[in-house]
């Protein structure tokens, strides 16, 4: 008997078991203050109202699609003699299945992710009355929750798959990752949608209770008085959890797929070869999900050991990065006896530990993102100093100065990321097994996402605390309690912004190993041999024109993205606008009257409306345009080009990824720097947030004005746009696998 | 004796002579008043004293790159059998030779350009005084001096080199254009540092003069008050005509060679098969150069039947218009003409029509490029209306929904630009002769710059209305003669938006000839003879990290592009508001003493130094970075893969041209639409410049505040980096068809 299996499924269902008990845990502390506990259910009933109806909203295209895949794929095309089962109907049957299930696992993990963080906001303010300690554990094994469940679900669902068609088909083992890609799309598609929903919904929140509220009614963040305050903190929820966490799971799963179809081609060629793996195909091919289902054990330890010290003075930043470093430490460590395990051919020794380097230069490349999206959106360094120093002269030269900023900090993680690829490739190269370059980057693609329930985890935090510290502060609680909340949500925005750095990173190093599975793909699909060389050869014109509709496509959807939040959020705007005409100003202060009472229902309304309205458009742009690419590109199919269709389609995903990377990288770190070039200002750089006159009057800052345009400009950048660039990034390379065979 | 070179020398150094009596009309017309006088003397001072310290750096620059040329070609690269010279100091000569040549030629027709238009400027202001027409007449053939000086001087020169090389040295004709390459790169280099530093010179200018003048101070464009003023019109200069023309000179010299390369390998392809042309291979090789030399001619007919009618109340733009009308159908049919007479293969009679038609085709798609700019930058249309709209909400809501327009803009022209290189592909295969798919869509782009001459004249009008308004309102004109000039100046603002989507569009188009044109270089350098594809195959590591890296340089360089101007206007902002400093205020608006003179000289100063400096970084990492990536990659050479330095050279070519085009796209059309949309609200819509209140009290209207936020932000993006992007596309073509032979 085997052992890949059984560990696969005991480490993620014993995961699954671990997660309830957090949540468990989480859910057994007190729940605060009356007056919390109200703010908390107009948090709670927003965001289970919006969720709803986003799923309905994303199940039904999800079914209607299912129904194309279907159609096109029993009936449509007709059987091959070398595709991977008998008879089109059973393909279409497992791909359809593998899409449905996929999605259903997706809305899930996305939902029960929401489920637990918006009841672990207000335990974690309450908790911050007594203990900050209590309160960074609450908040971060809220957090866990959602990723534990996330990579869990997603490790299960690719493993069960391949179980169920093992047991219930004779398909040649190698063979049953093509029938499953279709859980990779499945979860893409709905990550898609709910993160471009999401997204919309949290900053056209956002973005329209900053502008009326800090800017023209001179009134703090998170103030009660501000109609659109609720929407602001339900976009929280169903922005930065559901929809990250419908992210990462298709991330993980997409990856496993892909590295399956890699391991199990690179297992066929070395036994050829007379080099086979002491573990066999299957081995090599269940590698990584072994790997995965270890480093979530290793992120449970981890998060189990993040406290504060006695004093509770430590940043709790370091309290968390200390959690981390326990956790990639027993993450590589595992990594290594996996590939010593399962990755050992007796005629090439040495590749055992080549792979295993790879592995760790994925840790390493992760490592490099965090430390340039901290160098790129932190106030200690030059860049957002300079937006600041920019402000001065008005919000122009600040909108100019971020801009700059965001353009810029796109080379490193270039560099590291080229760097990654081809190191990891050559180490491959240099294992003594054949072909074995390209498995070198999926093994470096998987050291980076061995950690990720960890990272998931403190992603998450950052959500549970900015809705901590919403609730203490509209519950008016006293200021020490503010102070605490304050620094536990401060370090919420830096794992916001460090977790986006390790999505794009490994996105991209991701989207690279899945290339190459879509690639072994077509030729498998074409009858074509192991021998066969498939190229994208830009210079060919049918390539290179795929090759740029698919930058174009970045540069339309982010497009869409961007001003759907604008107008959601003008709408927001005229709203507040409405409700404060009444009030009396003056010094351009607005004076609110004692019982002043905000309608907060309106706003959650509108924003609900439009956001489901406008989610709809980029994201069938996103699933469409590959589609379209594909389909209309055969009719440049010729004898001696019989591939030319997949190619420009292959043409268009890659020069796609590379453009969503670097645009992912603009949008996110731009807005990131803005952001806290206002908090630098508000720290009482160049004048803080007001003036005081000669004759002791106070005045607004225009340099904080300045700032605050950038940091609103910022918001659709790197919480609506960017994040949904991570998932088009994917979910191109998803589609085409899924859909390969309809290209031919 | 055969025809060609006597035709194209006749005509190009006919054109000259007729750009010389152009301008020696347009310099025997009358200069106005002694205040209209004084201020174009001022500019004149200094834009003069600008370019000369800019050409010395620049030619300081060139020479450098001349003797590292020399010294890596006759030195460091040893001697090949199949080089086309027997000696490898004889191909470091000829190539630094044209390298020099080119550069010097492409200084003197900016330099020259800029000369004739700081002297068109106070002539058109002086003729708008008594007759529309005559402004209008003045202000083209201006322009049209540039216009054919530089069109000329560039097919002179390459047509001159080649003259040369074929009279003194022994070479195979069809390798001539591989030793005169270095003319293109050298006409380049200088194109990308004349519109760099002039962008940024430019628009420091610009953003400086507006954000104190209009939004602080509340002064109009152009007013004398203003100490930026001058800066901000002699910046006109440097940045529009002189860049613009060093630009476009490149533009057609690399086209041209490229072509040529192209062509000389399909006549040989086509000689083998035994279906050679009648003209010969000499005859197919200087196709594109006859080509050219007509339609100087046409465009010369174009540029003199401009003229408005009796009662001047055409709009001057429908003028212009049908001169480029009859621009087009002359070089169409001159175009027709020599394509039966050059491309006519007995062998494949139909091949002539279908290369005609390939013509057609990239005409059409100029036409295209044109009015999808206009749809995207004027206020007649929802894409600008949706920006003055959100400038209600202010700046932020203003600067979302630019960005969503420059990043949607894109798609349109995408898809118009596929369509037309697979067009044009697809034509030249169906000619009947073997391998000219390629030489397809070098003819579409020959048709499509036919008319350059025209179309430059048309840019260069632009900054000659644009100055001649301001020196009519700086020496207080009356107010029917400011509505001539501003009439005139709104259509150099539309020209100036049309060349630069015109430019943008044959810069894509002339990107994908040069592309073939340096792998057909590669390959013959290789010595791997006609028969072998060189791939540029985007599924190998190395190649997809060249690619990654091109995408991060278009990324970088517009990064240093827009910081430049960023802080050079910020310390402009600073001396403004320090000669403001001592002047009272009433109600927020400066109230100027009738004695105030600001000093522009300090303005001027400080701006040319900023530009001088900050044009070097992005300049220089435009031109090393492909060198860094061709060299470093060689460590990736192995015997089964001879070329992947070369080929990874190519992905970053490829994939840089591909989002440089989109990037481009994106700045200049969402500057374009931000300025457009301010113009708008200045025309009144959504409350107009300044609101009345119910006591009849005039306040800045915050919409108009907004919008001109959204302007500034566009300055750096649309006079700036965009246009430094066409240029950039192009030197990253010759640079790489330059140094080729060092990359394998």
């Amino acid at each position: 008997m085997t052992w890949e299996l059984p560990i696969i499924f005991i480490c993620s269902a014993g995961s699954l078991v671990f997660a309830w008990g957090l949540a468990r845990w989480v859910l057994g502390k007190d729940t605060g203050t009356p007056a919390m506990k109200a703010i908390s259910d107009a948090i709670k009933e927003g965001a289970e109202a919006f969720m709803r109806r986003q799923n309905r909203t994303i199940l039904f295209l999800a079914a209607l699609f299912a129904a194309i895949l279907f159609i096109g794929y029993g009936f449509v095309r007709s059987h091959h003699d070398f595709d991977p089962v008998s008879s089109s109907m059973t393909l279409a049957s497992w791909i359809t299945l593998s899409f449905v299930f996929g999605a259903l696992c997706s809305v899930f993990a996305g939902y029960i992710g929401m489920w637990v963080s918006i009841r672990a906001n207000i335990r974690t303010a309450s908790a911050a009355r007594s203990s900050l300690n209590d309160a960074l554990r609450i908040a971060l094994r809220g957090g866990a929750v959602s990723g534990l469940l996330v990579v869990a679900m997603s490790l299960l669902g690719v493993a069960g798959l391949y179980a169920l068609v093992n047991a219930v088909s004779h398909v040649e083992v190698t063979k049953i990752p093509l029938l499953i890609v279709g859980y990779g799309f499945g979860a893409s598609f709905v990550a898609l949608f709910a993160q471009v929903g999401g997204g919309i919904y949290t900053k056209a929140a956002d973005v329209g209770a900053d502008l009326v509220g800090k800017v023209e009614a001179g009134i703090p963040e998170d103030d009660p008085r501000n109609p659109a305050v609720i929407a602001d903190l339900v976009g929280d929820n169903v922005g930065d959890c559901a929809g990250r966490g419908a992210d990462l799971f298709e991330s993980t799963a997409a990856e496993n797929i892909g590295a399956m179809i890699l391991g199990a081609s690179l297992a066929s060629y070395a036994g050829k070869a007379g080099m086979g793996f002491s573990a066999g195909i299957v081995g090599v091919m269940l590698f990584p999900l072994v790997a995965r289902a270890f480093g979530i054990i290793a992120s449970i330890v981890g998060i189990m050991s993040v406290k504060m010290d006695r004093e509770e003075k430590m940043d709790p930043m370091q309290a968390l990065n200390r959690g981390y470093y326990i956790a990639v430490v027993l993450a590589m460590a595992a990594f290594g006896g996996t590939s010593y395990w399962l990755l050992n051919s007796p005629a090439a020794p040495q590749a055992w530990w080549h792979f295993f380097l790879c592995g760790v230069l994925g840790v390493l490349t992760s490592v490099a993102f965090v430390y340039i999206t901290q160098y790129y959106t932190e106030y200690k360094y030059r860049p957002v100093q300079s937006i600041a120093e920019a402000s001065k002269t008005g919000p122009a030269t600040n909108i100019i100065a971020g801009i700059g900023v965001g353009l810029e900090c796109t080379w490193m993680p270039a560099l590291v990321m080229g760097a990654a690829l081809l190191g990891s490739y050559y180490l491959g190269r240099a294992s003594g097994l054949p072909h074995a370059g390209l498995f070198g980057t999926a093994v470096a693609t998987m050291g980076m996402l061995a950690t990720a329930a960890y990272i998931l985890a403190m992603d998450t935090f950052g959500p549970i605390t900015d809705n901590a510290g919403g609730i203490v502060e509209m519950s008016q609680q006293p200021e020490d309690i503010r102070r605490k909340t304050d620094r536990l949500d401060s370090v919420g925005n830096t794992t916001k912004a460090l977790t986006k750095g390790y999505a794009i990173g490994s996105a991209g190093l991701a989207a690279f190993l899945l290339f190459q599975a879509y690639m072994d793909e077509v030729v498998q699909y074409a009858g074509l041999g192991e021998g066969f060389a498939f190229r994208v050869d830009l210079s060919k014109p049918v390539v290179f024109v795929g090759a740029l509709l698919g930058a174009m496509l970045v540069f339309l959807f982010s497009a869409m993205c961007i001003r759907a939040v604008g107008s959601a959020a003008q709408a927001i705007i005229q709203e507040v606008r409405r409700q404060y005409a009444k009030l009396t100003r003056v010094n351009d202060i607005i004076q609110f009257p004692a019982d002043f009472k905000p309608d907060y229902g309106s706003c959650v309304d509108i924003v609900t409306k439009s956001a489901l309205q406008k989610m709809v458009a980029p994201g069938l742009l996103v699933v469409l345009s590959p589609i379209a690419v594909g389909l209309t590109f055969k009719v440049f199919i010729n004898p001696a080009d019989k591939l030319i269709a997949a190619e420009a389609v292959a043409g268009m995903l890659m020069v796609g990824t590379i453009v969503g990377i670097l645009m992912a990288l603009f949008l996110n770190n731009s807005g990131g720097a803005w952001d806290n070039a206002k908090k630098y200002i508000e720290t009482g750089a160049h004048g803080g947030k007001y003036l005081t006159g000669a004759d002791g009057k106070k005045t607004k800052n225009p340099t904080h004005g300045a700032a605050v345009v950038g940091d609103t400009v910022g918001d659709p950048f790197k919480d609506t746009a960017g994040p949904s660039l991570h998932v088009l990034i994917k979910l191109l390379s998803t589609i085409t696998l899924v859909l390969a065979p309809l290209f031919l």
